[in-house]
């Protein structure tokens, strides 16, 4: 059993990453480390997991890492990770970061969204954006990942195949997100006050989340030209999941055969992305809890109408972070994930 | 006190319509028809109305309604409504009706949405389509409101004053709307199941939802010119509530100052129609249980993004027909809403 | 119009206050006294709240209250009221208090469960119970009210008709109470945290929450002898409401008419408080938004069952405390209510 | 791979089980009976399973079950299992069954309770309760198991080790227990309907619930005497889960300790039984989507209130039936289960 360990094991993520490993035939749990000044066992963090993993808490800085410990998740939050993160690969131990800190080639446009200093240029230049879909041989041998954020994962599965092979104009795309309430961290906040989320639906942050430069950076790049989406999420009152409906315009002469066509072969041999076939659409309960992104394309004249839908904290986070772990470490790559 | 009526009382607007009318200091409700074919009290049919209204339920045809009765609100589905209304018409009772059946003037229209062949053709020609914030002159003297629908009632006030103004292009307009339950009505259904909808949020008739030929309707009598936005509804996990995300593209040189000044114009004296001060966006905690519009808007480049919410059974339902009521009946139009 | 004003103007119960008296024909509101440093107009506090009400905070020490101001609501936390109301009185002006401060007669029960010194003691004394079902008369001419708790509320109402005519044992009672989430206040903490309350329910303080005192004291009174329940508290995921689930044992004899008897001779002429006919069950969507108070009683064998609901925000707080108010003032005891 | 079965593929509890089985190591599904007439491929009644399993429904008679299946778990609705399994058990196939049709010895409490004559006699004179935390043994060799329902699970859980000992009165039990909507099945009815869910917790049934007397039935085995709990339900706004709240009084002399220990005795080796540390309590979160049932206990003076919580589709019925299905095997009790 390969040895890993989460850095900042206090998140939702991490109760979700944990509950993966856990279940996970060829990794061992062998390191939690937290910021916080106790330093409990788990289980009285998350009750959930009593009598599941008997793992006392330790720190998070590199000393506190177990020599035998390969790889290591850290879930600790964007501008924070990046402090840690170069101690931990110095011990040789991989990365898979949840963070955003290592998911932009451009220092510049991080530091921009992120208004922060990035403090490891050096690493952000070799990490790799870790969506399996459609980086898995960069990722095999990565020493970081930058493991992508949630409304990204399942706007870039929807978009990639219809990019890359042009099919839609670059220039006039919309992504409507809705998202459950875990997506806005376990903090207490005005904001996820159980009254204001319930029986509630808001916009925010419209036009400019931080995930739009992200979306856009990984576009680009399958694209092979400057794309700038348009992007507005949604607080949306469930717990976890998302919903990306995103309209585009299809070029002339692009009929439904040809975007099933590039769909196909994108996924076809892609365990967790499945597009429904035509007439069903995508619904957050068929996912909830699994690591698939379900997708589907209506046309509709000259629009295209694409719905892409994942677990913000499985395939938009955690589940995907075992995933690219499984890359990695050579293994298959759904261990555990089914 | 004037004396009003329900025909179609056992729906969710019809028990909302109820509340209001009982806080209403200028009407009294006097009959409920119901189609069932027990005539219970109608606090049997919903409970939360014991010891507020003592009525027995009656039929619906027009020998079962009173004759002192000068106004009725059908709550009967659309293609049945067509069916009862012209026989209260004939009894010099004037009606507000929440179905589709009266909101399209061409009957063609209405047909292919509707699928039945509409059996009050001379009713339609003399409706007035009941969104006071647009057409209160022509509500005041009808004789048939088709109340609007609660998706075009907020897509319709957040658009109407920019199109009417020319301020946006008419050929490009995406409305992404997310909806509350009660929307599909009362009829228990593998689709309103609890379990299908808590946790899920999912899209539905993608561009062929049949609020969408309304929108379109009303829109391009507002614009002068013909519309035709596109129209993709969501169900959410709320009881109540719709929130419109409306993307659509600015004409060159229009400042926010210009979008500003032709909403001031349209609502500045409109009670119900509430423009967001910049920076704020709107909820559907803000309006739930009441008969606002919520709306916002915010220009990011060449695009305008308008949000409007409004409670689907209030002002999108039994709020606006009293509204309707209201000025037909040469009271203050807010009476027994605010 | 009689000025009234509230003290505490940010919590969840004041927006429901607020609404309420807006729509009162008798009042109206003319001082809303905060806490925080900033005195924004309140619809900057409670967007729902724009274009119904145009007034500006206040501080709330005595001399921000305006001279015609004849009754003030206090919607301060426990512990804090009682450092403000007495300023309050000296002016002259009546207080129904929202907090705990005012419903204890006995100084030490109070501060053993409330944990502080109360600093008024002479207020206590003279304090009255604002359960209007109870004790209506008293509540007339009282300076100070203490408005019940939302648990006691429900709870008494269930209770007091059984107690005061010995037809339950009196030793033997269990309180099950399930409520929703906007009773734990508006703060963010771990416990109101939207992702630790959806899909989740939860007992808390088993057998010793605070409100067990006040609904033991009210009802010692009326049974005339001392009560001691049982009582357990869970957390539900629902914004508002209150069902309580009761279980006593009847006295020999006594029968299902003996027990309806009661509680119609209780409660014929208290337009609130709803005794459901046989067979028939409360449900918290029936008084959802209302004052009023749902009852059911099943016996099984020797055991009554007793289930009672409220709006914890309305009947179990705000609507209440308007109804308190009502009386005070020598108004119709459902005035703005209905 | 053991070779296994679900007759009655489309209920709820079909896919948790489906999911169970496909992660499970030791048995493939082989064969999935559905009583609808169209026979479509599983993931078509559940789009979930996409991708993840590929078989086409059958019928549900004997020949509609391949050769090689050693077990089946059937998923029919009570009245109705108890006609098919006979033929089934005929093939020299074990049953778990998760209706309700073999948990009861006695005929004539079924026939009371479920108002059907019972067709299978014999079936029910040799087939065993599963509940392994209390009947490991017997389940072993079973022919046929008698599933125990969601309430029952959780409540006996709770009780047994108290009962077994003596600890508490077995004369004045009551049980308060809320459960999930789930819990009413997938039929779209009035009671299923999220907007009579949503926002809302009833009681049903008090008193006189069907899970009742299965109650008392294990529970006097256990006691070797005849118990007779109060049992009231309660449905809340949630998908999944159930929390019982049980009321009970003991015995003079019992200490904390004491009941402590005999939960450990009970449970100690037992996994999916997790007595919680003292002044913690379960919460449904902790349960959700997995085969634990959390513990509580809190003694307040002469009573002991206990807390338990399981999920109602898992360890309340296909987590549990899986469990069933290992012992039967002789596989690891916990296989596909944590």
């Amino acid at each position: 059993m390969i040895k890993v360990g989460i850095l900042g094991a206090t998140a939702y993520t991490s109760l979700e990453l944990i509950k993966i490993l856990l279940r996970h035939t060829g990794v061992e749990i062998a390191y939690l480390g937290i910021r916080r000044d106790e330093k409990p066992a788990i289980s009285e963090i998350f009750p959930a997991l009593e009598g599941r993993i008997d793992l006392k808490c330790k720190g998070i800085e590199p000393e506190d890492v177990p020599g035998d410990v390969k790889l290591i998740f850290a879930t600790l939050p964007p501008t924070i990770a990046m402090r840690y993160i170069p101690g931990i690969v110095k011990l040789g131990v991989r990365v898979v970061d949840l963070s955003a800190d290592y998911r932009f080639k451009e220092k510049d446009v991080y530091e921009k969204w992120y208004k922060a200093e990035h403090v490891d240029p050096d690493g952000i230049k070799t990490a790799v954006y870790g969506l399996p879909e459609l980086f898995n041989n960069e990722i095999k041998n990565a020493q970081i990942i930058g493991n992508p954020g949630c409304y990204p994962t399942g706007t870039i599965l929807g978009l990639a195949p219809l990019l890359k092979n042009g099919l839609i104009y670059s220039d006039d795309i919309i992504v409507d997100a809705k998202s459950g309430i875990s997506g806005a961290g376990r903090e207490p906040t005005d904001t996820t006050h159980y009254c204001e989320r319930n029986e509630n639906i808001e916009a925010y942050k419209v036009g400019c989340h931080r995930h739009t430069p992200e979306i856009n950076h990984i576009l680009s790049r399958v694209a092979g030209t400057d794309i700038s989406i348009f992007f507005t999420p949604h607080l949306t009152p469930m717990s976890r999941g998302i919903l990306n409906t995103t309209y585009a315009k299809i070029k002339d002469g692009v009929s439904h055969n040809d975007i099933q066509n590039v769909y196909d072969e994108a996924y076809q041999d892609k365990t967790f992305a499945r597009v429904k076939t035509k007439g069903k659409l995508p619904r957050v309960l068929d996912v909830a809890n699994s690591n698939y992104c379900d997708i589907s394309f209506n046309i509709v004249d000259n629009r295209v109408i694409i719905v892409s839908c994942i677990d913000n904290l499985i395939k938009g986070a955690a589940g995907q972070a075992v995933q690219n772990m499984n890359i990695m470490l050579g293994l298959d790559e759904t261990m555990g994930l089914l």
